[in-house]
């Protein structure tokens, strides 16, 4: 079994109120030294055999990311054992 | 300048009907060796001067995660430099 994960963001230009959001409470936490927050999702998706990079990009390209607005990366990351 | 990247997934004992979502999708593409999918978040934080762990740390648990039902991964990938 082997895990592949993918990682979605806004595309750079794109603005992102959450994040922002998140970066606008840390002084409230005393942190005053982030520059920025962006936050997007990481999907762990779990091969039954070998790990498909392929249908991997081919199901983040349909199902998780909008490819209008967000970018993603994909990368095999090990055997499920080792993950857990 | 440097980039610290928090990870939140649902604990693994927590039901993920988003990524349930995705998996039961997954035949109608043709894809049928998919075992489990899990969504989560990715949250970039850049630094203006040194990443500092710690404060990450704080700020995932206090803003980012929700401890009750998330795990979190906190790591410092690169210089934004070597990021962007």
């Amino acid at each position: 079994m082997a895990r592949v994960v993918v990682d979605v963001m806004l595309k750079p230009e794109i603005l992102d109120p959450q994040g922002q959001a998140v970066a606008n409470a840390l002084p409230r936490l005393g942190v005053t030294d982030v520059s920025s927050v962006r936050i997007g999702r990481r999907i762990e998706i779990d091969f039954a055999g070998e790990p498909d990079l392929d249908r991997a990009r081919e199901i983040a390209d349909k199902l998780l990311a909008n490819p209008v607005i967000e970018d993603f990366d994909i990368r095999v990351v090990a055997d499920a054992a080792e993950v857990a």
